[in-house]
Protein backbone atom coordinates (compact mmCIF):
# COMPACT_ATOMS: atom_id res chain seq x y z
CA UNK A 1 0.00 0.00 0.00
CA UNK A 2 0.77 3.42 -0.56
CA UNK A 3 2.83 5.29 2.34
CA UNK A 4 -0.06 8.01 3.00
CA UNK A 5 -1.39 8.83 6.56
CA UNK A 6 -4.34 10.19 5.86
CA UNK A 7 -7.63 8.25 5.73
CA UNK A 8 -11.21 9.08 4.12
CA UNK A 9 -14.37 7.29 3.77
CA UNK A 10 -17.39 8.09 1.75
CA UNK A 11 -21.13 7.51 2.82
CA UNK A 12 -23.32 7.40 -0.58
CA UNK A 13 -26.94 7.56 0.82
CA UNK A 14 -30.03 6.43 -0.49
CA UNK A 15 -32.58 3.66 -1.06
CA UNK A 16 -32.04 3.91 -5.07
CA UNK A 17 -28.38 3.16 -4.46
CA UNK A 18 -28.72 -0.48 -2.04
CA UNK A 19 -31.35 -1.57 -4.45
CA UNK A 20 -29.34 -1.37 -7.57
CA UNK A 21 -31.81 1.27 -8.97
CA UNK A 22 -28.95 3.92 -9.75
CA UNK A 23 -25.48 3.15 -10.41
CA UNK A 24 -23.06 4.61 -8.07
CA UNK A 25 -21.05 7.47 -10.11
CA UNK A 26 -20.95 9.79 -7.26
CA UNK A 27 -18.41 7.20 -5.32
CA UNK A 28 -16.43 6.85 -7.87
CA UNK A 29 -16.48 10.60 -8.80
CA UNK A 30 -15.38 10.77 -4.95
CA UNK A 31 -13.00 8.16 -4.33
CA UNK A 32 -11.02 9.17 -7.46
CA UNK A 33 -10.78 13.06 -6.25
CA UNK A 34 -9.83 12.14 -2.65
CA UNK A 35 -7.08 9.31 -3.95
CA UNK A 36 -5.28 12.69 -6.09
CA UNK A 37 -5.45 14.58 -3.30
CA UNK A 38 -3.27 12.17 -1.60
CA UNK A 39 -6.30 10.59 1.11
CA UNK A 40 -6.30 7.08 1.35
CA UNK A 41 -10.14 6.19 0.44
CA UNK A 42 -10.58 2.86 2.97
CA UNK A 43 -14.41 2.19 2.56
CA UNK A 44 -17.17 3.63 0.90
CA UNK A 45 -20.38 2.81 2.36
CA UNK A 46 -23.73 2.91 1.07
CA UNK A 47 -26.70 2.70 3.38
CA UNK A 48 -30.67 2.83 3.22
CA UNK A 49 -32.43 5.29 4.06
CA UNK A 50 -32.30 4.71 7.62
CA UNK A 51 -31.34 7.59 10.03
CA UNK A 52 -30.21 4.86 13.07
CA UNK A 53 -28.20 2.27 10.21
CA UNK A 54 -26.78 5.43 8.92
CA UNK A 55 -26.06 7.40 12.70
CA UNK A 56 -24.61 3.61 13.60
CA UNK A 57 -21.86 3.30 10.75
CA UNK A 58 -20.99 6.89 11.00
CA UNK A 59 -20.24 6.70 15.06
CA UNK A 60 -18.37 2.94 13.55
CA UNK A 61 -16.30 4.91 11.06
CA UNK A 62 -15.88 7.72 12.94
CA UNK A 63 -13.88 5.18 15.73
CA UNK A 64 -11.71 4.54 12.80
CA UNK A 65 -10.23 8.27 13.55
CA UNK A 66 -9.80 9.13 9.29
CA UNK A 67 -9.35 12.86 8.38
CA UNK A 68 -12.13 13.31 6.25
CA UNK A 69 -15.53 11.88 5.40
CA UNK A 70 -17.84 12.77 2.60
CA UNK A 71 -21.59 11.92 2.23
CA UNK A 72 -23.64 12.66 -0.64
CA UNK A 73 -27.46 12.27 -0.27
CA UNK A 74 -30.32 12.76 2.18
CA UNK A 75 -30.67 16.87 1.91
CA UNK A 76 -33.41 17.41 0.50
CA UNK A 77 -36.86 18.41 1.08
CA UNK A 78 -38.22 14.83 1.26
CA UNK A 79 -39.12 13.13 4.79
CA UNK A 80 -36.50 10.15 3.78
CA UNK A 81 -33.77 12.73 3.39
CA UNK A 82 -32.31 12.73 6.84
CA UNK A 83 -28.59 12.32 6.85
CA UNK A 84 -27.89 15.86 8.76
CA UNK A 85 -30.20 14.18 11.52
CA UNK A 86 -27.82 10.79 11.87
CA UNK A 87 -24.67 12.53 11.57
CA UNK A 88 -25.99 15.01 14.59
CA UNK A 89 -26.81 11.95 16.30
CA UNK A 90 -23.52 10.06 15.65
CA UNK A 91 -21.72 12.76 17.16
CA UNK A 92 -23.83 13.97 19.30
CA UNK A 93 -25.00 17.48 18.45
CA UNK A 94 -28.07 18.94 18.01
CA UNK A 95 -29.54 20.02 14.72
CA UNK A 96 -30.28 23.46 14.50
CA UNK A 97 -31.27 25.73 11.97
CA UNK A 98 -28.77 27.69 10.39
CA UNK A 99 -29.20 31.27 9.39
CA UNK A 100 -26.79 31.54 6.38
CA UNK A 101 -27.73 28.13 5.05
CA UNK A 102 -31.69 29.67 5.62
CA UNK A 103 -29.99 32.99 3.93
CA UNK A 104 -29.20 30.92 0.64
CA UNK A 105 -32.36 29.11 0.88
CA UNK A 106 -34.60 31.79 1.13
CA UNK A 107 -31.91 33.98 -1.85
CA UNK A 108 -32.67 30.95 -4.37
CA UNK A 109 -36.56 30.19 -3.88
CA UNK A 110 -37.12 34.51 -3.59
CA UNK A 111 -35.22 34.79 -6.97
CA UNK A 112 -37.82 32.48 -8.48
CA UNK A 113 -40.80 33.52 -6.41
CA UNK A 114 -41.61 30.35 -4.80
CA UNK A 115 -42.82 30.19 -1.78
CA UNK A 116 -40.98 28.72 1.71
CA UNK A 117 -42.86 26.11 3.11
CA UNK A 118 -41.61 24.02 6.37
CA UNK A 119 -40.13 21.27 4.03
CA UNK A 120 -38.24 23.64 2.23
CA UNK A 121 -36.99 25.49 5.56
CA UNK A 122 -35.53 21.75 6.78
CA UNK A 123 -33.03 22.31 4.78
CA UNK A 124 -31.51 24.79 6.60
CA UNK A 125 -31.24 22.80 9.14
CA UNK A 126 -27.30 21.90 10.35
CA UNK A 127 -25.79 20.04 12.59
CA UNK A 128 -24.45 22.84 15.47
CA UNK A 129 -21.09 24.05 14.61
CA UNK A 130 -21.41 23.22 10.72
CA UNK A 131 -20.70 25.65 8.17
CA UNK A 132 -23.13 25.56 5.07
CA UNK A 133 -21.76 24.89 1.35
CA UNK A 134 -23.23 26.97 -0.62
CA UNK A 135 -25.12 24.92 -3.51
CA UNK A 136 -25.20 27.08 -7.04
CA UNK A 137 -27.16 25.22 -9.08
CA UNK A 138 -29.75 23.71 -6.59
CA UNK A 139 -31.28 24.41 -3.09
CA UNK A 140 -29.97 22.08 -0.48
CA UNK A 141 -27.00 23.93 1.07
CA UNK A 142 -24.31 21.25 2.00
CA UNK A 143 -22.88 20.87 5.33
CA UNK A 144 -18.64 21.46 6.66
CA UNK A 145 -18.49 19.77 10.21
CA UNK A 146 -15.26 19.31 12.45
CA UNK A 147 -15.50 16.98 15.00
CA UNK A 148 -11.93 16.04 17.01
CA UNK A 149 -9.40 15.62 14.02
CA UNK A 150 -12.03 14.32 11.42
CA UNK A 151 -14.00 16.98 9.05
CA UNK A 152 -17.48 15.66 7.84
CA UNK A 153 -18.28 16.90 4.46
CA UNK A 154 -22.06 16.25 3.60
CA UNK A 155 -23.27 17.19 0.02
CA UNK A 156 -26.92 16.41 -2.20
CA UNK A 157 -26.85 13.09 -3.79
CA UNK A 158 -27.61 15.52 -7.36
CA UNK A 159 -24.51 14.58 -9.04
CA UNK A 160 -24.40 17.83 -11.26
CA UNK A 161 -25.27 19.38 -8.09
CA UNK A 162 -22.40 17.62 -5.78
CA UNK A 163 -19.51 17.47 -8.49
CA UNK A 164 -19.90 21.64 -8.35
CA UNK A 165 -19.50 21.95 -4.72
CA UNK A 166 -17.31 19.87 -4.67
CA UNK A 167 -14.51 21.27 -7.53
CA UNK A 168 -15.72 25.28 -5.94
CA UNK A 169 -15.59 24.82 -2.73
CA UNK A 170 -14.71 21.59 -0.95
CA UNK A 171 -12.00 20.45 -3.20
CA UNK A 172 -9.45 23.58 -2.52
CA UNK A 173 -10.33 23.52 1.46
CA UNK A 174 -9.19 19.51 1.28
CA UNK A 175 -6.08 20.58 -0.75
CA UNK A 176 -5.24 22.62 1.75
CA UNK A 177 -5.41 20.24 4.75
CA UNK A 178 -4.54 17.25 2.84
CA UNK A 179 -0.89 15.20 2.89
CA UNK A 180 1.74 17.42 0.67
CA UNK A 181 2.58 14.43 -1.43
CA UNK A 182 2.18 13.55 -5.47
CA UNK A 183 0.75 10.84 -7.47
CA UNK A 184 2.06 9.76 -10.48
CA UNK A 185 -0.08 7.07 -12.03
CA UNK A 186 0.76 4.51 -15.39
CA UNK A 187 -1.94 2.08 -16.87
CA UNK A 188 -0.85 -0.63 -19.24
CA UNK A 189 -1.98 -3.43 -20.97
CA UNK A 190 -0.67 -6.90 -21.78
CA UNK A 191 -1.66 -9.84 -24.14
CA UNK A 192 -1.60 -13.27 -23.44
CA UNK A 193 -0.51 -13.02 -19.91
CA UNK A 194 -2.60 -14.62 -17.48
CA UNK A 195 -2.98 -12.90 -14.31
CA UNK A 196 -1.51 -15.88 -12.07
CA UNK A 197 0.83 -15.61 -14.44
CA UNK A 198 2.02 -11.90 -13.96
CA UNK A 199 1.11 -11.74 -10.27
CA UNK A 200 4.46 -13.68 -8.83
CA UNK A 201 6.35 -10.56 -10.74
CA UNK A 202 4.12 -7.77 -9.04
CA UNK A 203 4.91 -9.29 -6.01
CA UNK A 204 8.82 -9.12 -6.41
CA UNK A 205 8.69 -6.04 -7.77
CA UNK A 206 6.21 -4.19 -4.56
CA UNK A 207 9.01 -5.81 -2.31
CA UNK A 208 11.77 -3.36 -4.00
CA UNK A 209 9.77 -0.47 -3.75
CA UNK A 210 7.90 1.40 -0.25
CA UNK A 211 5.31 3.85 -1.88
CA UNK A 212 4.20 1.73 -5.21
CA UNK A 213 0.86 0.07 -5.92
CA UNK A 214 -0.21 -2.13 -8.51
CA UNK A 215 -3.22 -3.79 -9.33
CA UNK A 216 -4.24 -5.98 -12.18
CA UNK A 217 -7.34 -6.85 -13.83
CA UNK A 218 -8.33 -8.88 -16.13
CA UNK A 219 -10.29 -8.04 -18.70
CA UNK A 220 -10.36 -11.41 -21.06
CA UNK A 221 -11.10 -14.78 -20.23
CA UNK A 222 -8.62 -15.69 -17.25
CA UNK A 223 -8.01 -19.16 -19.15
CA UNK A 224 -8.64 -18.24 -22.93
CA UNK A 225 -7.90 -14.73 -24.98
CA UNK A 226 -6.06 -12.83 -22.43
CA UNK A 227 -5.72 -8.90 -21.50
CA UNK A 228 -4.36 -7.72 -18.45
CA UNK A 229 -4.48 -4.83 -17.63
CA UNK A 230 -1.90 -3.44 -14.98
CA UNK A 231 -1.97 0.06 -13.22
CA UNK A 232 0.24 0.90 -11.18
CA UNK A 233 0.49 4.08 -8.88
CA UNK A 234 3.57 5.78 -6.89
CA UNK A 235 2.96 8.48 -4.31
CA UNK A 236 6.06 11.27 -3.17
CA UNK A 237 6.20 14.07 -1.42
CA UNK A 238 8.17 15.65 -4.78
CA UNK A 239 6.69 15.01 -7.90
CA UNK A 240 10.55 14.09 -10.35
CA UNK A 241 11.18 11.88 -7.49
CA UNK A 242 8.01 9.65 -8.05
CA UNK A 243 8.14 10.36 -11.57
CA UNK A 244 11.85 8.75 -11.80
CA UNK A 245 10.40 5.91 -8.98
CA UNK A 246 7.47 4.27 -11.73
CA UNK A 247 9.75 4.42 -14.20
CA UNK A 248 12.06 2.40 -12.59
CA UNK A 249 9.34 0.05 -11.01
CA UNK A 250 7.75 -0.88 -14.51
CA UNK A 251 11.50 -1.36 -15.94
CA UNK A 252 11.34 -3.80 -12.77
CA UNK A 253 8.32 -5.88 -14.21
CA UNK A 254 9.60 -6.05 -17.73
CA UNK A 255 13.33 -7.44 -15.97
CA UNK A 256 11.70 -9.57 -13.64
CA UNK A 257 9.27 -11.41 -16.25
CA UNK A 258 12.12 -12.16 -18.72
CA UNK A 259 14.58 -13.58 -15.77
CA UNK A 260 11.56 -15.61 -14.88
CA UNK A 261 9.55 -16.74 -18.53
CA UNK A 262 12.62 -15.87 -20.57
CA UNK A 263 10.50 -13.96 -22.86
CA UNK A 264 10.01 -10.20 -23.43
CA UNK A 265 7.29 -9.05 -21.49
CA UNK A 266 5.07 -7.34 -24.63
CA UNK A 267 3.44 -4.11 -22.96
CA UNK A 268 1.10 -1.20 -24.66
CA UNK A 269 0.94 2.08 -21.88
CA UNK A 270 -2.51 3.32 -22.20
CA UNK A 271 -4.12 6.78 -20.69
CA UNK A 272 -5.34 6.36 -17.13
CA UNK A 273 -8.91 6.74 -16.73
CA UNK B 1 -40.25 1.11 4.93
CA UNK B 2 -41.35 -2.01 2.85
CA UNK B 3 -42.04 -4.83 5.61
CA UNK B 4 -39.74 -7.59 4.99
CA UNK B 5 -37.56 -9.36 7.44
CA UNK B 6 -35.28 -10.82 5.67
CA UNK B 7 -31.91 -8.43 5.75
CA UNK B 8 -28.82 -8.66 3.32
CA UNK B 9 -25.71 -6.48 2.87
CA UNK B 10 -23.29 -6.46 -0.21
CA UNK B 11 -19.37 -6.13 0.05
CA UNK B 12 -17.50 -5.30 -3.03
CA UNK B 13 -14.28 -5.55 -2.01
CA UNK B 14 -11.16 -3.57 -4.11
CA UNK B 15 -8.57 -0.71 -4.22
CA UNK B 16 -9.98 0.10 -7.91
CA UNK B 17 -13.45 0.66 -6.65
CA UNK B 18 -12.95 2.81 -3.36
CA UNK B 19 -10.37 4.55 -5.41
CA UNK B 20 -13.02 5.45 -8.23
CA UNK B 21 -11.06 3.43 -10.99
CA UNK B 22 -13.82 2.03 -11.75
CA UNK B 23 -17.73 2.04 -11.14
CA UNK B 24 -19.16 -0.42 -8.93
CA UNK B 25 -21.73 -1.94 -11.38
CA UNK B 26 -21.55 -5.28 -9.57
CA UNK B 27 -23.43 -3.58 -6.37
CA UNK B 28 -26.21 -2.28 -8.52
CA UNK B 29 -26.67 -5.79 -10.25
CA UNK B 30 -26.88 -7.62 -6.96
CA UNK B 31 -28.74 -4.74 -4.92
CA UNK B 32 -31.64 -4.91 -7.64
CA UNK B 33 -31.02 -9.05 -7.17
CA UNK B 34 -31.45 -9.27 -3.79
CA UNK B 35 -34.41 -6.65 -3.84
CA UNK B 36 -36.30 -8.22 -6.26
CA UNK B 37 -35.91 -11.76 -4.38
CA UNK B 38 -37.35 -10.02 -1.46
CA UNK B 39 -34.88 -9.41 0.69
CA UNK B 40 -34.33 -6.10 1.84
CA UNK B 41 -30.90 -4.25 0.95
CA UNK B 42 -29.03 -2.76 4.22
CA UNK B 43 -26.11 -1.55 2.68
CA UNK B 44 -23.17 -1.71 -0.14
CA UNK B 45 -19.57 -1.74 1.78
CA UNK B 46 -16.85 -1.18 -0.66
CA UNK B 47 -13.64 -1.68 1.08
CA UNK B 48 -9.82 -1.21 -0.12
CA UNK B 49 -8.36 -4.73 -0.22
CA UNK B 50 -7.00 -5.13 3.32
CA UNK B 51 -7.71 -8.35 5.61
CA UNK B 52 -7.96 -6.51 8.96
CA UNK B 53 -10.59 -3.71 7.16
CA UNK B 54 -12.83 -6.19 5.50
CA UNK B 55 -12.45 -8.88 8.54
CA UNK B 56 -13.56 -6.33 10.97
CA UNK B 57 -16.46 -5.20 9.11
CA UNK B 58 -18.03 -8.53 8.11
CA UNK B 59 -17.87 -8.87 11.98
CA UNK B 60 -19.75 -5.58 12.20
CA UNK B 61 -22.07 -6.44 9.64
CA UNK B 62 -22.49 -10.23 10.98
CA UNK B 63 -23.78 -8.80 14.39
CA UNK B 64 -26.67 -7.26 12.29
CA UNK B 65 -27.77 -10.62 11.38
CA UNK B 66 -28.78 -10.49 8.38
CA UNK B 67 -29.87 -13.42 6.24
CA UNK B 68 -27.20 -13.00 3.72
CA UNK B 69 -24.09 -11.29 2.80
CA UNK B 70 -22.61 -11.23 -0.77
CA UNK B 71 -19.27 -10.29 -1.43
CA UNK B 72 -17.60 -9.58 -4.82
CA UNK B 73 -13.90 -9.45 -5.38
CA UNK B 74 -10.83 -10.49 -4.20
CA UNK B 75 -11.01 -14.39 -5.15
CA UNK B 76 -7.89 -13.96 -8.23
CA UNK B 77 -4.90 -15.46 -8.05
CA UNK B 78 -2.74 -12.41 -6.70
CA UNK B 79 -1.43 -11.28 -3.14
CA UNK B 80 -4.46 -9.24 -2.76
CA UNK B 81 -7.00 -11.23 -3.65
CA UNK B 82 -8.03 -12.19 0.30
CA UNK B 83 -11.32 -11.42 0.57
CA UNK B 84 -11.92 -15.72 1.65
CA UNK B 85 -8.98 -14.93 4.59
CA UNK B 86 -10.87 -11.88 5.65
CA UNK B 87 -14.14 -14.09 5.78
CA UNK B 88 -12.68 -17.07 7.57
CA UNK B 89 -10.82 -14.73 10.27
CA UNK B 90 -14.59 -12.75 10.90
CA UNK B 91 -16.08 -16.40 11.27
CA UNK B 92 -13.47 -17.77 13.01
CA UNK B 93 -12.98 -20.75 10.81
CA UNK B 94 -9.71 -22.03 9.38
CA UNK B 95 -8.96 -21.50 5.57
CA UNK B 96 -8.53 -24.63 4.18
CA UNK B 97 -7.98 -26.47 0.95
CA UNK B 98 -11.46 -27.62 -0.80
CA UNK B 99 -10.88 -31.00 -2.74
CA UNK B 100 -13.91 -29.98 -5.00
CA UNK B 101 -12.79 -26.68 -5.57
CA UNK B 102 -9.33 -27.64 -6.58
CA UNK B 103 -10.70 -30.13 -8.80
CA UNK B 104 -12.77 -27.44 -10.45
CA UNK B 105 -9.32 -25.69 -11.17
CA UNK B 106 -7.36 -28.63 -12.29
CA UNK B 107 -10.20 -29.22 -14.54
CA UNK B 108 -10.22 -25.60 -15.65
CA UNK B 109 -6.41 -25.52 -16.21
CA UNK B 110 -5.82 -29.15 -17.69
CA UNK B 111 -8.72 -28.11 -20.28
CA UNK B 112 -5.72 -25.80 -21.87
CA UNK B 113 -2.55 -27.46 -21.02
CA UNK B 114 -1.78 -24.52 -18.34
CA UNK B 115 0.08 -25.67 -15.53
CA UNK B 116 -0.97 -25.68 -11.87
CA UNK B 117 1.09 -22.97 -9.78
CA UNK B 118 1.21 -22.30 -6.36
CA UNK B 119 -0.89 -18.33 -7.40
CA UNK B 120 -3.63 -21.06 -8.98
CA UNK B 121 -3.72 -23.31 -6.26
CA UNK B 122 -4.59 -20.47 -3.45
CA UNK B 123 -8.15 -20.33 -5.41
CA UNK B 124 -9.16 -23.61 -3.82
CA UNK B 125 -8.47 -22.13 -0.51
CA UNK B 126 -11.77 -21.88 1.06
CA UNK B 127 -13.16 -21.47 4.70
CA UNK B 128 -13.80 -24.58 6.31
CA UNK B 129 -17.36 -25.93 5.69
CA UNK B 130 -17.95 -24.12 2.31
CA UNK B 131 -19.25 -25.15 -0.58
CA UNK B 132 -17.28 -23.96 -3.69
CA UNK B 133 -19.58 -22.03 -6.79
CA UNK B 134 -18.52 -23.54 -9.95
CA UNK B 135 -17.25 -20.67 -12.35
CA UNK B 136 -18.19 -21.71 -15.98
CA UNK B 137 -16.31 -18.90 -17.98
CA UNK B 138 -13.29 -17.85 -15.60
CA UNK B 139 -11.26 -19.90 -12.76
CA UNK B 140 -11.74 -18.90 -9.22
CA UNK B 141 -14.56 -20.81 -7.96
CA UNK B 142 -17.20 -19.15 -5.59
CA UNK B 143 -17.22 -19.87 -1.75
CA UNK B 144 -21.07 -20.39 0.21
CA UNK B 145 -20.59 -20.75 3.47
CA UNK B 146 -23.37 -20.82 6.21
CA UNK B 147 -22.57 -19.27 9.45
CA UNK B 148 -25.58 -19.16 11.97
CA UNK B 149 -28.36 -17.69 10.72
CA UNK B 150 -26.34 -15.59 8.12
CA UNK B 151 -25.53 -17.26 4.51
CA UNK B 152 -22.18 -15.78 3.23
CA UNK B 153 -21.66 -15.98 -0.75
CA UNK B 154 -18.72 -14.86 -2.16
CA UNK B 155 -18.25 -14.54 -6.04
CA UNK B 156 -15.34 -13.16 -8.20
CA UNK B 157 -14.77 -9.52 -9.13
CA UNK B 158 -15.24 -9.37 -12.81
CA UNK B 159 -18.58 -9.16 -13.69
CA UNK B 160 -19.23 -11.29 -16.28
CA UNK B 161 -18.38 -13.93 -13.99
CA UNK B 162 -19.92 -13.06 -11.31
CA UNK B 163 -23.25 -12.56 -12.98
CA UNK B 164 -23.61 -15.73 -14.62
CA UNK B 165 -22.69 -17.56 -11.45
CA UNK B 166 -25.31 -14.94 -9.85
CA UNK B 167 -28.19 -16.12 -12.22
CA UNK B 168 -27.07 -19.86 -12.66
CA UNK B 169 -26.56 -21.12 -8.89
CA UNK B 170 -26.98 -18.58 -6.14
CA UNK B 171 -30.08 -17.39 -7.27
CA UNK B 172 -32.62 -19.93 -7.62
CA UNK B 173 -30.96 -20.97 -4.24
CA UNK B 174 -31.62 -17.50 -2.44
CA UNK B 175 -34.93 -17.48 -4.19
CA UNK B 176 -35.34 -20.89 -2.17
CA UNK B 177 -35.10 -19.82 1.20
CA UNK B 178 -35.73 -15.98 0.32
CA UNK B 179 -39.52 -14.38 1.57
CA UNK B 180 -42.16 -15.85 -0.29
CA UNK B 181 -43.37 -12.15 -1.73
CA UNK B 182 -44.03 -10.68 -4.35
CA UNK B 183 -42.83 -6.95 -5.35
CA UNK B 184 -44.80 -5.08 -7.93
CA UNK B 185 -42.83 -1.72 -9.17
CA UNK B 186 -43.82 1.54 -10.95
CA UNK B 187 -42.20 3.84 -12.02
CA UNK B 188 -43.35 7.64 -13.26
CA UNK B 189 -42.46 11.13 -14.38
CA UNK B 190 -43.99 14.69 -13.53
CA UNK B 191 -43.02 17.75 -14.94
CA UNK B 192 -43.31 21.29 -13.21
CA UNK B 193 -43.34 20.07 -9.72
CA UNK B 194 -40.75 20.70 -7.48
CA UNK B 195 -39.89 18.02 -4.97
CA UNK B 196 -40.72 19.90 -2.23
CA UNK B 197 -44.19 20.28 -3.12
CA UNK B 198 -44.36 16.82 -3.99
CA UNK B 199 -43.13 15.71 -0.67
CA UNK B 200 -46.05 16.52 1.30
CA UNK B 201 -48.32 14.19 -0.97
CA UNK B 202 -45.65 11.63 -0.93
CA UNK B 203 -45.93 11.41 3.47
CA UNK B 204 -49.73 11.67 3.28
CA UNK B 205 -50.09 8.58 0.63
CA UNK B 206 -46.90 6.61 3.09
CA UNK B 207 -49.43 6.76 6.01
CA UNK B 208 -51.91 4.57 4.19
CA UNK B 209 -50.30 1.55 3.09
CA UNK B 210 -47.79 -0.32 4.96
CA UNK B 211 -46.15 -2.21 2.60
CA UNK B 212 -45.12 0.94 0.14
CA UNK B 213 -42.14 2.73 -0.84
CA UNK B 214 -41.70 5.59 -2.80
CA UNK B 215 -39.22 7.55 -3.39
CA UNK B 216 -39.05 10.92 -6.00
CA UNK B 217 -35.82 11.70 -8.03
CA UNK B 218 -35.36 15.44 -8.95
CA UNK B 219 -34.19 14.69 -12.43
CA UNK B 220 -33.51 18.91 -13.44
CA UNK B 221 -33.06 21.50 -11.43
CA UNK B 222 -34.83 21.73 -8.06
CA UNK B 223 -35.37 25.29 -9.04
CA UNK B 224 -35.95 26.12 -12.86
CA UNK B 225 -37.48 23.52 -15.44
CA UNK B 226 -38.52 20.65 -13.19
CA UNK B 227 -38.60 16.23 -13.79
CA UNK B 228 -39.34 14.72 -11.16
CA UNK B 229 -39.20 10.35 -11.15
CA UNK B 230 -41.30 8.83 -8.76
CA UNK B 231 -40.45 4.71 -8.03
CA UNK B 232 -43.46 3.39 -6.10
CA UNK B 233 -43.32 -0.58 -4.99
CA UNK B 234 -45.48 -2.48 -3.33
CA UNK B 235 -44.35 -6.10 -1.65
CA UNK B 236 -47.06 -8.77 -0.61
CA UNK B 237 -47.44 -12.64 -0.61
CA UNK B 238 -49.84 -12.33 -3.37
CA UNK B 239 -48.92 -10.63 -6.43
CA UNK B 240 -52.59 -9.42 -7.44
CA UNK B 241 -53.31 -7.79 -3.85
CA UNK B 242 -49.71 -6.22 -4.73
CA UNK B 243 -51.35 -5.25 -8.50
CA UNK B 244 -53.97 -3.89 -6.91
CA UNK B 245 -52.92 -2.08 -3.67
CA UNK B 246 -50.40 -0.10 -5.82
CA UNK B 247 -52.59 1.16 -8.41
CA UNK B 248 -54.63 2.27 -5.58
CA UNK B 249 -51.51 4.40 -4.13
CA UNK B 250 -51.09 5.96 -7.14
CA UNK B 251 -54.55 7.23 -7.47
CA UNK B 252 -54.18 8.36 -3.85
CA UNK B 253 -51.49 10.19 -5.05
CA UNK B 254 -53.17 11.48 -7.91
CA UNK B 255 -56.79 12.41 -5.23
CA UNK B 256 -53.84 13.88 -2.36
CA UNK B 257 -52.51 16.33 -4.98
CA UNK B 258 -55.71 17.53 -6.36
CA UNK B 259 -56.61 18.00 -3.05
CA UNK B 260 -54.10 20.33 -1.86
CA UNK B 261 -53.29 22.33 -5.09
CA UNK B 262 -56.41 22.32 -7.04
CA UNK B 263 -54.98 21.05 -9.66
CA UNK B 264 -54.39 17.78 -11.55
CA UNK B 265 -50.97 15.89 -11.51
CA UNK B 266 -49.74 15.33 -14.97
CA UNK B 267 -47.69 12.21 -14.77
CA UNK B 268 -46.60 9.48 -17.25
CA UNK B 269 -45.44 6.47 -16.38
CA UNK B 270 -42.44 4.84 -17.82
CA UNK B 271 -40.66 1.91 -17.69
CA UNK B 272 -38.74 1.10 -14.64
CA UNK B 273 -35.02 0.52 -14.95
Amino acid sequence: MVDIELDSWIFTLGNEIVQGRVINTNASFIGRRLTLLGFRVVGVLSLIDDVDVISRYISLVLKEKPRVIVSTGGLGPTHDDRTLEAISKAVNKRLVINQEALEMIKARYSLHGIELTIERIKMAYLPEGAIPIPNPIGTAPGSWLEVGETIIVSLPGVPKEMEIMWSSWVEPRLRAIGPPIHIVERLFVIEDVPEATFAPIVKDVLKVFSNLYIKTHPKGDEVGKQVLEVYVMYSHRDRNEAEVAIDNAIQLLHKKFRERYGTELKSMLVKVK
